[in-house]
């Protein structure tokens, strides 16, 4: 059994672009708790506010299901009595079930950051640790610098987790500060403290050398039982051990259990949810949790998947609630196309003339821009358009987006404004509509025009928006934009790509609305706009 | 001395989201070459004809200082006779310095995927190898699944490599194909194969448990002497080792040189440039070479980098020609935006009343969704601005942009107008222009306006442009602008956070505009246009 303790809301808050709100906060602590995680790192209440009031909310919210929060801060400083630090104070009453305290292991690091004498800082962490303690509270010491201290100077590094056993820490973590340690080095001087210490030892490692998880994997093989790590690995620099990463490989490949049985498969949900909190995009390429993470693009891998999917997986996309996708791409051969079109036209067999063409049409459709490796929708219009299926529901017949802004007039500029035509069999609609960008109005315009046809468009709301450009030409780059949309019971995604930003999101957007009224809405309601005698309505396996 | 192997062309070609023109992998050849790696997998020449024109290419180009290049392919098939196989007919005759050829190791693959019997696979290893031999071609072997393969049955692992041996193979690549293994696996088996075969061995590791660095040192340190990997680690599914981190480590940690002498400070530079030319979206958080690797939040960390840079970093950042930051957010204390503002505004000290304002200030505007990590220029405006120190250039009086599009009429639609008035002093500019899309229409009009006052601006050009989608509410979300400009001399960045991502554009560009005037152009040309009698020029030392 090997426990988990999360720093996502501390050290992971020392990441780059990230920032996160008191609902920030809670949130996250409550898909930790969903997760199975045993520890959770607060934040620092001593130095920053929003921390303490986390604290107070939390004590009102439900209770955590199994766990426990904890609070972060350092130890008093040079020259200072403990009991006279106001950080220490407020750990002692912000209501964390334990305190971690750092302090520092490494004797160059006390000369010339904290620039006291050796003596000094082995005062500085017993005293600080016994005053909580003498408070009641549970302290864990973070030895910060130990892998490095312990490099340099041996016996001092080991002198000052002596010292914080004995002012009484229940726990220690053993920190690689910088990210530079190798994992021989770590084993090496876990086993060392593992020789001296009888307290439970846990691992914090930095990625700065691409070696997070192996150090943290190292540490456990060699006595650690307490794992520290964020989610998506985010942390200070080039941030902390993944646990995305370390705890799949800990419970499947060594056989350590760390969340309750049967959470596991909770990972990918509950990571991406976490990512989407702290706006994190996440990395595709993540193992285990990311989108590509099963995501089979050669010809021959896929191929061989087909015939075993243990050929090109190590593990089963399901352990970890992740699954197995087959990519589109110019490298791709026939078994991936049709593995993706065989579901919706049943009458194709692999050898289909059709596959050819869809697959020529998907490469040109990539060389100007578009991807269909996340927009699943837009690939099956393609397909349908490319063999002359794609039923058509409108067009767009032309359309105008102002946008005006004015300087000293904030409370109603910018504003934006979208009118639109559409035509549906004979019929024309027009219709206008304003918004809060000129993407929104035009949303909105396109709906409202198109309802008057078919009422269920109505149902359908944007869920999410992306854009990125493809080509960096200052603003005159082509920009693809990806939308996922909802109906309430479904979600999909579409993409659309031009030089224009508005045009690229129309293409989305009306990608968007076919496939809704392709898939998901009666075919009463089609019929009753487009029932032209002699017309075949089309007719899909979908 | 460690040998380099480049994958990043043909394995990273098969990650997610890539694809290569001819020219991409012409340039990133080039790049390879210029980093100093000793050998470039281009393709497979045999499966894509995109791939043979880049040889073609290449003959004629400018001779590379010290790559090789190399082709990739399979083996030949199940019941067929090497010198019958057209890919290996290719293979032999597309010009490549060394030929990789994969087969398989791992007898449970060879049983469920190529489905022949165990004897027949040493059949399709030996006469491949050996037809390529003999028609001068100097052959590695791609041991596919061997660490797999060497768990499964170690006995049939091994007899593979000692087939491709007899094969005349000059190298062995030992593939942990499905990124499973962990390092100790790695080191004792590498040290099996090192015990029965007299060859130079490679390791080309996968990332599919996060230890693709830590198999590839771990497999180093047990007697490879080549380490395959990619640039930024793009490969199929979670991709493969990635040389940024694994060179530095390789060259820094434990001292092997592996790229020509003094080449290392390229690393950061090159890497950034080849995946501009993928147009993969950096990490930031990739060790060495990121650009958070060596940037530093907490107010901690910056204390202790001022007094000694090595407190907090492992390597000097100028090792791998990447550098150090100071980042500014509401973690940050008066150390971080001292660092940043005193510099610009040396009247100031640590202890000014000015540091907290623009502390406040900052906090503010991130908590509307601006982030000044990477827009240094609209951080020094901000700060001039909340210290009423800002110049006043101009302003945007008001504007209107325009975009239509009509079905049918593609070869003039869509269209997008800007109108734009701005004021200088007391006069006003009125001027329209066309653009591809509203955003680079505003960006005319912008420009062109302001050029009657001051001719300089014409010299700006904008080089790239990002935008964020910062809260997922459809299409109404809050969007992030982040611009990068150029006056052929200098290059600054600017951001701008509104829900119309027209009006956020607006914003990075007058902040771009501005800070263009204020640091860049010459103070006659200012005070031509801004001198009015009492008003004091704004002097800065900048």
């Amino acid at each position: 059994m090997i426990e988990i303790s999360d720093t996502t809301l501390r050290d992971g808050g020392q990441a780059e672009g990230i920032t996160f709100s008191v609902s920030d906060k809670i949130q996250i602590i409550q898909a930790l708790d969903e997760l199975g995680i045993r520890w959770i790192e607060v934040g620092t209440p001593g130095a920053n506010p929003l921390d303490q009031q986390v604290f107070q909310l939390l004590k009102s919210a439900p209770p955590l299901r199994q766990a426990s929060l904890q609070a972060f801060g350092p130890t008093c400083r040079p020259g200072q009595i403990a009991s006279e630090d106001d950080g220490l104070k407020i750990l002692a009453e912000c209501g964390a079930d334990t305190v971690t305290l750092f302090g520092k292991s490494n004797i160059t690091v006390v000369e010339h950051v904290l620039r006291c004498s050796p003596e000094e800082n082995l005062r500085i962490i017993q005293d600080s640790i016994s005053f909580l303690t003498r408070h009641g509270i549970c302290v864990w010491f973070d030895a910060e610098h130990f892998f490095d201290g312990y490099r340099i100077n041996a016996q001092y590094a080991l002198r000052t987790l002596q010292t914080a056993a004995a002012g009484g820490a229940k726990r220690i973590i053993l920190c690689d500060t910088r990210g530079g340690a190798l994992p021989h080095e770590i084993s090496e001087a876990v086993r060392a403290v593992k020789a001296i210490i009888d307290l439970p030892l846990g691992i914090h490692a930095h990625n700065d050398c691409g070696l997070a998880a192996a150090n943290t994997l190292s540490a456990v093989s060699s006595g650690c039982d307490l794992v520290q790590g964020t989610i998506g690995g985010i942390g200070e620099r080039c941030g902390n051990a993944d646990l995305c990463t370390v705890i799949p490989v800990l419970s499947l490949k060594m056989h350590e259990s760390c969340l309750p049985d049967g959470h596991l498969p909770r990972l990918t949900h509950l990571s991406r949810r976490m990512m989407e909190i702290m706006n994190i995009v996440p990395n595709e390429r993540s193992p285990f949790i990311g989108n590509s993470a099963f995501a089979h693009k050669a010809g021959v891998h896929i191929d061989g998947i087909i015939k075993d999917p243990d050929s090109y997986e190590q593990v089963n996309p399901e352990s970890v609630g992740n699954q197995r996708r087959f990519l589109l791409s110019d490298q791709v051969g026939r078994a991936g196309v049709y593995a993706r079109l065989g579901r919706m036209l049943p009458d194709l067999n692999r050898n289909s003339e059709e596959i050819l063409l869809v697959m020529q049409k998907v490469k040109e459709m990539e060389a100007a821009g578009y991807t269909y490796e996340n927009a699943d929708s837009s690939f099956e219009l393609l397909a349908l358009d490319t063999l002359g299926r794609r039923p058509h529901y409108f067009e767009v017949a032309d359309y105008h987006v102002l946008c005006q802004g004015s300087h000293g007039k904030e409370e109603n500029w910018p504003t934006a404004q979208a009118y639109l035509k559409i035509r549906v069999n004979d019929q024309e609609g027009i219709n206008a509509a304003e918004g809060e960008g000129p993407v929104n109005a035009l949303d909105n315009a396109l709906r409202k025009t198109l309802s008057q046809f078919y009422p269920s468009v109505k149902r359908m709301s944007l869920q999410d928006f992306k854009v990125r450009v493809l080509n960096a030409k200052g603003t005159a780059s082509l920009v693809r934009v990806s939308i996922e949309s909802s109906d309430g019971d479904h979600i999909w995604n579409t993409v659309g790509v031009s030089e224009n930003i508005i045009e690229a999101c129309l293409k989305a957007l009306t990608d968007s609305v076919d496939y809704m009224l392709t898939r998901f809405v009666s075919r009463e309601e089609i019929s009753r706009v487009l029932h032209i005698p002699g017309r075949k309505e089309p007719s899909l396996s979908l």
